[in-house]
């Protein structure tokens, strides 16, 4: 089976399964809580997730697909409160629950989902040991998170952010959800302590390159494409792998704090291309992607491990 | 042991094993969520933890004690979350986290106590069934707080609250934690379902009566004793148990929503008391700790028997 058809049958089976769990919600605040959760996203965390189990164990994938929820819906409640902190009006092409709900319940409805998270972990098929160690998985993988969106928040006021504290910053905010997604398959599948280290690596290091690649594209990306404000990180000062190593190179981007015109948008990323800038962000990328691939190999050899690999690839080379 | 001494002791014993496990914050995040968490506070529900637990094993009480924590951690996340959808600025007679870092952290740092409950629960000396037991019940225990916050909010635009409707809500928003630090502590200390069951409704129905108090106690206790804005509820139109049981009888509050003398307070209390209306109210409280006493009548006859029948009488007989 090829990636996009895995994807595909995934985002199915996972909604398939929301439906089921959360289908029916039964208060204003139940309906708050699944609003963006049933308003599509690819999935992709139950996907890493379904891919390290049926790597480690696939006789046992079904049983504990809850928990691959698990790690769904931990990604919307972040979203949820991230969309809150950072006063977006819309996301999935849908107006964000505190637009529709108003802030106290887009609060509530994140918290709804966080709760729901640890639920779903204790109603997957595996062993009591295993749960345990996945709700503490989880836990620590949430604190994480919310320490990688603290950084990011405090990363606004400062233009000297260095390479390390990005790098950290997208491990903590994006890479451990996703590291986390594939050690927690690997845990209620009985896996062994290095092959869980490892699809955990897997997930942090993709996960970090994912964001990277998100810089990439809000500079590159023509907005026809991608649906986005071109150079919108650039315009806004932000501190991205781009921002920063462009900095190293002693190049100021301090004028293009403004609206720019595409003819100035692409004279930029000529700049940023000859400089060496663009290369350099993507050789860090690459790296990461390496460095998770290299950990596969210790893995027996089958299609999802080939999935996986091109997964990896995927997040450093999509366009949009 | 009398009631008191048992409180400070547990107070103390709790706030030790809080500065171990969190007295070292390493980021700004961390010294947020622990803002409020070492600001003080009764320790309430981790005392009621430690007697169901000692009632039932009590050889097994320090070996569980990490989800003690837990149920006071989760407390506290509420109050972070729920002082910004209020607004208020003090709270235990300090600045809220929000005041003093931000909304945007302090959502975060609710996040964080949130997730840190969760880890707490793995941490208890318990068998593993127990432990994926008692994180599914605060799993389940933490969405019936948001559901009962977001009704409370949903009634500041109402005016027809019902009786049982607030009984309800306030089961859910304070009763429901009273009953998961109970019944969690049973949980891990392998109590039969029905003894859990027994000490979930003790603390479901505790909670509950101690909530209407609070509504007494606005109306009653002259500001000096309570350093709290006396009958601040009806000058605002809240819907308590007070107003609701007051408009049962044919009694118009909605002259009184306005700021008050001490002579037309002392008025109102008077009309109220004379029509029964505060008698019908603490009679709802009453039946409510009665029930939860009754259920302790099946446990073994002992000191902390005593002392939880005690601390539910004093829930509803507290001044301020």
């Amino acid at each position: 089976m090829d990636l996009e058809t895995y994807l595909q049958n995934t985002a199915t089976e996972v909604n398939k399964i929301l439906d089921q769990y959360y289908g029916s919600p039964a208060t204003e605040l139940s309906q708050a809580a699944n609003h963006l959760l049933f308003a599509g996203g690819k999935r992709l965390r139950p996907a890493i997730f379904k891919l390290a189990a049926d790597i480690i164990c696939p006789e046992k994938t079904r049983d504990i697909l809850p928990a691959a929820l698990a790690l769904e819906v931990t990604h919307n409640f972040t979203l949820i409160h991230d969309d809150i902190m950072d006063g977006d009006e819309t996301r999935r092409g849908k107006p964000t629950v505190h637009t529709l709900w108003g802030e106290p319940a887009a609060i509530l409805a994140g918290d709804v989902l966080f709760a729901r998270a640890f639920a779903l972990i204790c109603k997957a098929g595996a062993s009591d040991r295993s749960k345990v160690i996945a709700s503490q998985m989880l836990a620590e993988t949430c604190e994480k998170i919310c320490e990688g969106q603290q950084q990011d928040i405090s990363f606004e006021s400062r233009q000297d952010v260095t390479r390390d504290e990005y790098i950290t910053m997208v491990t903590l905010k994006t890479g451990v959800l996703y590291g986390a997604s594939a050690a927690i398959a690997a845990v209620l599948s009985d896996a062994s302590d290095s092959q869980i280290e490892f699809l955990y690596n897997y997930g942090c290091n993709t996960g970090a390159a994912f964001q990277i690649q998100d810089d990439i594209i809000d500079l590159m990306a023509p907005p026809e494409k991608s649906g986005k404000d071109q150079a919108s990180d650039i315009r806004e000062g932000k501190q991205t792998l781009i921002a920063i190593i462009a900095r190293e190179k002693g190049i100021d981007l301090a004028p293009y704090r403004r609206t720019l015109s595409k003819d100035e948008i692409a004279g930029l990323i000529t700049l940023l291309q000859d400089s060496g800038v663009i290369g350099d962000v993507q050789k860090v990328a690459e790296d990461m992607v390496q460095s998770a691939i290299e950990g596969l190999s210790s893995f027996r050899d089958c299609p999802e491990r080939k999935i996986l690999s091109d997964l990896a690839y995927h997040f450093i080379q999509r366009g949009y």
